[in-house]
């Protein structure tokens, strides 16, 4: 990974790395319209509930950016078009359409000048990308309370730098752990059908030298049973009133975890909660069939067969022994007072 | 598949399908050596337990029948070197040492003349894949039993017809229960590694004309919570004291029916029986990394991570609801009896 944030803007560029390439290139995309990031969102060059929250508020910052509109509402009026595109991308990570609101709102309440509200849309979309940078920081600070010296803890998907601005929740929480010295390891699930595990996680991991072994989806029972692991902190795209809402197989290791006492933690920036609503009224997007018949260009599956593809699935809360976000760690208890 | 046995004794050839080829080919192997069966077992171009306990004994049907020895006792010696051969191929499958055991039985117990001892072992195994090929009828039909009309089963691996001698153990009680006229559907995961669920049972079931819908390893909790299955049926390698040994994943997959009030069946024949050791006893095969790095020939995983690659799990039996054998269906009580 280069030098630098998962998305950044430059003078009018929005530069952020091709997830789909990792971990054998390194292709760094260089996005100057909406058209170009939605694109990107949509086929997971650019993914993470969090890093989707950026990217979205930096699409209209583009919009805005090179817009030639003459009128503060015209600009809006352009912003609410290229929201309406971003929302189409992807309906399941919360992130993205919390971003969208922020900025519509920002734009929607300021009173300048055309010129003087492309500049603001500007500032607030590199204040989300900053926000989300720091809450990270944060997610690891409080999350390194939760883990102790010798630690292995299991996470699935990415949850890592890739999936944010900067430094990761899951993995940001186990960054910090192990910046302070607490020799943690890590076992990393594949995440089939998109393999994020085995190309993002195992990439950040290796690239800062913790340790870090990648098992097949199937192996996560098996390594509960031999105690190889006693802690799992994974990420979320929305969290809602009665339950997390993350990658699909996340709720398989809930119950693995529940079954074998094992404390299952989730680490999310608060631009994730979603505490209006309940799970039923999450819509779980269903991806391409392609996605588990094939693996790149190559067919792995007999012709003929029926595909399910759900990208997420659902973590009913009884299952989460807590939520760790910027604001500290919540406990059942005190997610109910959060939520209230 | 062609209308033949997975493997068959054909005047001194035996002749199998080359596992690792399927879907996209059929390529059948013709085998003249124990050395080459030794081979396929290992490559996993033979595979599934109750193949491989007749896949050993055509292996040393082949030994006795190509023999140049003069005497019966050269002959058993030959046997002997054979049986330590195949006994190295893989270790967890027992009906592997079960068959070897059962040919040696009757060589060492042999009366007869060179000649007459290489008929009687190619005739022992001929018997051996017989009962086999009749195991799984009656499988199928007491499993048939525990299958209501419209019922969604969900099984994992392939324990069909290619893993055995014919028509399957997990896929001959859904085999059956279909020509029974229960209209029942089937959810089979993918199965990494190795994809058998992808790429074998998906393509005998699609055969057959049997509804399969396919769902990586990652989705069973998801398709559980929602209610689109309504009992599991497995295979197994090796069925103990204290629990069921088969493919890795077996163990996620039973947990997580237990949590959702799933009934959760594993059918084998008694060749896979091996009352008289616990799990404990088991050695669990570590299969070559490069399984989990790679699909194919291509490297889906970052360089420099740890891998792990069990092929079998073990399912402690409070997690079994019950074994069908070709003697019955056996719930606790009747497994209890069984072992005593």
């Amino acid at each position: 990974m280069p030098n630098m944030r998962t998305i950044e803007w430059q003078n009018g560029t929005v530069l952020t790395i091709d997830q789909t390439r990792l971990p054998h290139e390194t292709v760094i995309l260089k996005m100057k319209s909406c058209e170009e990031i939605a694109e990107a969102i949509k086929s997971m060059r650019i993914r993470g509930a969090p890093l989707l929250g950026a990217a979205a508020a930096y699409a209209l910052a583009l919009t805005a950016h090179y817009s030639k509109a003459k009128s503060r509402e015209e600009i809006v009026k352009e912003l609410e078009k290229a929201a309406d595109l971003l929302r189409k991308t992807r309906p399941t990570a919360v992130n993205l359409f919390w971003a969208i609101e922020r900025i519509l709102t920002k734009a929607k309440g300021f009173s300048g000048n055309a010129k003087a509200l492309a500049a603001a849309v500007v500032e607030e979309a590199k204040k989300i990308a900053d926000e989300d940078a720091a809450a990270n920081r944060l997610i690891g600070k409080y999350g390194a309370q939760l883990i102790s010296k010798g630690d292995t803890v299991l996470t699935h998907c990415n949850a890592g730098a890739l999936a944010t601005v900067e430094y990761g929740t899951a993995l940001g929480v186990i960054r910090a752990a192990w910046e302070q010295g607490k020799k943690v390891k890590v076992f990393a699930t594949e995440t089939r059908p998109k393999l994020q595990g085995a190309r993002l996680t195992a990439y950040e991991l290796v690239r800062d030298g913790i340790p870090v072994t990648l098992i097949t989806d199937s192996m996560v029972g098996y390594v509960m049973q031999k105690r190889l692991v006693n802690k799992v902190v994974v990420g979320a795209d929305r969290i809602v009133k009665d339950a997390v809402i993350n990658k699909i197989g996340t709720f398989t290791v809930a119950v693995l975890a529940k079954e074998h006492g094992i404390p299952f933690y989730v680490a999310a920036p608060k631009s994730t909660f979603d505490l209006k609503i309940t799970s039923a009224d999450v819509i779980i997007e269903e991806r391409d069939p392609k996605e588990v018949t094939n693996i790149g260009s190559i067919r792995i599956a007999a012709e003929g067969v029926n595909i399910l593809n759900p990208a997420f699935d659902v973590t009913p809360l009884k299952y989460v022994t807590a939520i760790i976000c910027e604001s500290g760690i919540l406990f059942k208890e005190d997610f109910d007072k959060f939520k209230a």
